[in-house]
Order: C-alpha cells, then sequence, then structure tokens
C-alpha cells in the first residue's frame, strides 16, 4: 500500500494534528495532494495531511483492473468478507486502524489527533468510518460523498461483490443508516455541487439530510449552484475544510 | 492546438485581462490548471488564466513523440526554421501572435492587456516573448527558467534541430543575451528553488542575473532554499506571480 504524507512547517521540532483524505474512484494516493490545492492551506493551519490509494494494487486476483467502478481504485473502504475479495480488500481496517498506527509511529503527528473526509466514494469513507469509531475522529467533513451507498448504483454493486449477497451486512458501511443509528458527537460539514452529473443516481444528499434529522445529528450540508464532480469543485472550498478540521483538531 | 481558459467571476458581463502560462517539457494544457492551485487566486484577483499546449501534437514526423525533451511536449518557444520542424512547430508565433488573437476574439477578455508567465522550458518562453515584443505585454514572471538556452544541453539540443546549426540565429530565443541588448521596459519576478536538480545543469539564473545587470534590467530573482522543480514549488508561490500580473495589468 503506498500513501502520500504532507508535513507542515514546524514539525521539525513538534507534532501536527493528521487529517485523512480519502479520494474517490479511480483515484490514487496521489490525486488530492496533485489537484486540490489543499497543501497551502494545510501549511498555514498547521495541520499534516495523510492521503492513502483507494484499494489495493497487484493483488493478482483476476479481473481486479477491468472495471473502473469495482476492484482496482475502488476499495469502497470496506473489509470485503466475500471471496476472492476477502483477503486483501480490507480497506476499512487499514483506514481506521493500520494506517493511523503507521502514521504516528513514523512521522511527527500527534496520536490520535484526527480528522478525516474524503471525496465521493471516500466522502463515503470518511462518513461511515467517523461513524463507526466517533472517538478516533475529532472531526469529520466531506466532499459529494456517496450519502446512502445501498441504494445507489454504485454501492449496490461493490457491496454486493465485497460482502455479499446479505444486505443486513452492508449497513454497518452506510452513512445514512448509520448515523440514523448513532450520530456522530459532533457537527459534520458537507459540500455537494448542483451540477454533479452523479447526485440524482449515486449521490443521495437528501438520504442523509433524513437521517441527520431522525437521529439527532448536526449536519452542515452546503449545495452550491454551477459546481460539478471534479476536484475544481473541491478547490474551491478546500480551505474551508481544512479550517473546519483545524478549528477541531488544535 | 488545444489550450486551458480559465474565466473568472464578473466576465459575464465584463472583461478580464489575460494571464497566459506557459508549460515546461512534457506537459499538455492541463498541466498548470490542475497542479498549481491558480485558479483561486485569479478568481480573487479578477484575471483569466490561458494554458496553450507544449507543443503541436499528431503532426505525423517521424520520430516526433521519441524523445522527452524535443519534439512533442518539448516545442521550446521557437519558430522552428529547419526541416521537418519548419512546418508545423512554430509555437513562438502561435503563443505571442495567433492564439491572443484567437482568445481575444472569442473571451470575455481585454483585447491587448496581457501578461506572460512559465515554467522551466515555459519560463524560458515566458521571458523571450516578453523580451522580444514587450510593448505586447504589460507583465512577465517566470517560476525556473531555462534562462540561457544557448549554453545548456536542453537549449543547444533543440536549438540545433530547430533553427539549425548556425547559432547567430539562436540569439532572439536567449533571455540571457536578449535581455542584456535590450531590457524589459519593467521589473520582471523570477523565483528560483535551490534543491532543483536542473539548477546547474540546464538553468543558469546567474546569467540572467548578470545579463540584468549589464544591460540594466530590473529583475527580481529570488533563490528559495529547499524548493525543488516541480509544481509544489509553483503551487508554494503561485499567488504571488498572480499578484504581481494583476497588480500590473489592472
Amino acid at each position: 500500500m503506498t500513501f502520500g504524507v504532507y508535513l507542515p512547517p514546524g514539525t521539525e521540532s513538534r507534532s501536527a494534528p493528521a487529517l485523512y483524505y480519502l479520494a474517490g474512484l479511480t483515484c490514487t494516493e496521489e490525486t488530492f495532494l496533485i489537484k486540490s490545492g489543499a497543501i497551502r492551506f494545510a501549511a498555514e493551519r498547521g495541520v499534516a495531511l495523510i492521503a492513502p490509494d483507494t484499494s489495493p494494487r497487484g493483488a493478482g486476483i483476476e479481473g481486479e483492473d477491468k472495471e473502473w467502478d469495482f476492484g482496482v481504485g475502488a476499495g469502497f473502504y470496506v473489509d470485503a468478507t466475500a471471496l476472492p475479495w476477502s483477503r486483501n480488500y480490507r480497506m476499512y481496517s487499514y483506514v481506521s486502524k493500520e494506517l493511523p498506527a503507521l502514521i504516528e509511529a513514523n512521522f511527527q503527528v500527534t496520536p490520535g489527533r484526527r480528522g478525516i473526509f474524503g471525496h465521493s466514494m471516500g466522502g463515503h469513507g470518511a462518513l461511515t468510518i467517523a461513524l463507526q469509531k466517533p472517538a478516533a475522529w475529532q472531526s469529520v467533513s466531506a466532499f459529494s460523498p456517496i450519502c446512502n451507498p445501498v441504494a445507489v448504483p454504485w454501492g449496490e454493486k461493490a457491496f454486493e461483490r465485497y460482502l455479499g449477497a446479505e444486505r443486513s451486512a452492508w449497513s454497518q458501511y452506510d452513512a445514512s443508516l448509520l448515523m440514523r443509528r448513532t450520530p456522530y458527537p459532533g457537527p459534520i460539514l458537507v459540500d455537494q455541487g448542483l451540477d454533479d452529473k452523479f447526485l440524482e443516481g449515486q449521490l443521495h444528499p437528501d438520504a442523509l439530510e433524513q437521517a441527520a434529522r431522525d437521529g439527532g445529528q448536526q449536519l452542515n450540508l452546503r449545495r452550491h449552484t454551477g459546481y460539478d464532480h471534479s476536484y475544481w469543485f473541491i478547490q474551491s472550498f478546500i480551505s474551508e475544510h481544512i479550517a473546519w478540521h483545524a478549528d477541531r483538531l488544535r
């Protein structure tokens, strides 16, 4: 597994909180750091950035790189339980446990001071990881997340093949279902573009909003006219997300 | 020829000055807009960004895409005079005449209000184009430019094959030689990283500094410890370059 790390000025002598970014379908550990313009704001706010890859690569599973929305580049931040994926495709454990332990043991980041955010499939990952273990993540936000994956084609395809046909096993990886049951103990920021071509078919922020109302979750869901699903959208609001996390991680 | 354009808010109703960015070896019209983080600052300062490609593509010249530092992706912003390049590889005319005319006829940019900057090979392009026709460009800056191409391997290789063996024809495309003879009628900003692996062998900012002294050029050449030749360097100082141009184009 490969990942990108940015350490802000000052980490030569003292540690910084770490903000984990989970990328979307087809992305790598490079995408966010190259395309988001985040580094300048992380530097200003004294936050480290950690950018993992979106799946294992080179596991050698037949067909793993044949589809852009499943397998390589599309780990969906779950621990697969179905063959042949269950041995390698364990992105939930990797991002929530193995990677933070590795980062905190090897870089000047403050143990236990962690924020998490992401985009699209990675927004889904950030929300579900924070909702599952809120004590481990002091801040959470998302750009254009897949809010209710059990009810949309991307999620149904991935969950059926990674987790099996039994839908009850899927709910632990669905932000809207999790939030309704056990909301995150703090506000969540979500930005969504209204010219996003995946909005109607795959993202369903309305479901997240309804879950927040039902579960008593503080949710700051902002809809932006004229913005699409791309990293141009992320570039436009990245400074506000970095500030959101920095305020809560300091 | 393909190019990227960013128009800042407000250009629905009024025009903006245009800032042309010339990219370096192997880059395309996408590189700068994706990797530099410039758009946010262009938006704030009301400047349009124009990002041309670095060469013709698909001209069909034998071997055109065989070398990373010559041919496709490596037009060097000259008008080739030697066969077989002279028909297609006319980047000087394209960037200095054809493209601005096309942009000013088709987008909400103010005719004749133009700045130019670039990186590495594109820094060389920006400096030479501004020095050749200073009245056409109200502002100029560069990141890590090839300052004295007639004296370094990249420049010698490209100029010999694009322009022929007669070195006297090369000088019109050498910023240090041009500046010594006819300085630009205003200050020039150049940023250079001191951990740049091409600094000693290819870039030669000392030559530009000497030419500025000899020619009476106002040159703000800044050397930065710890920065390399990458777009991380550009990301770190892009806001200052956008401000430099905006102050002079408004």
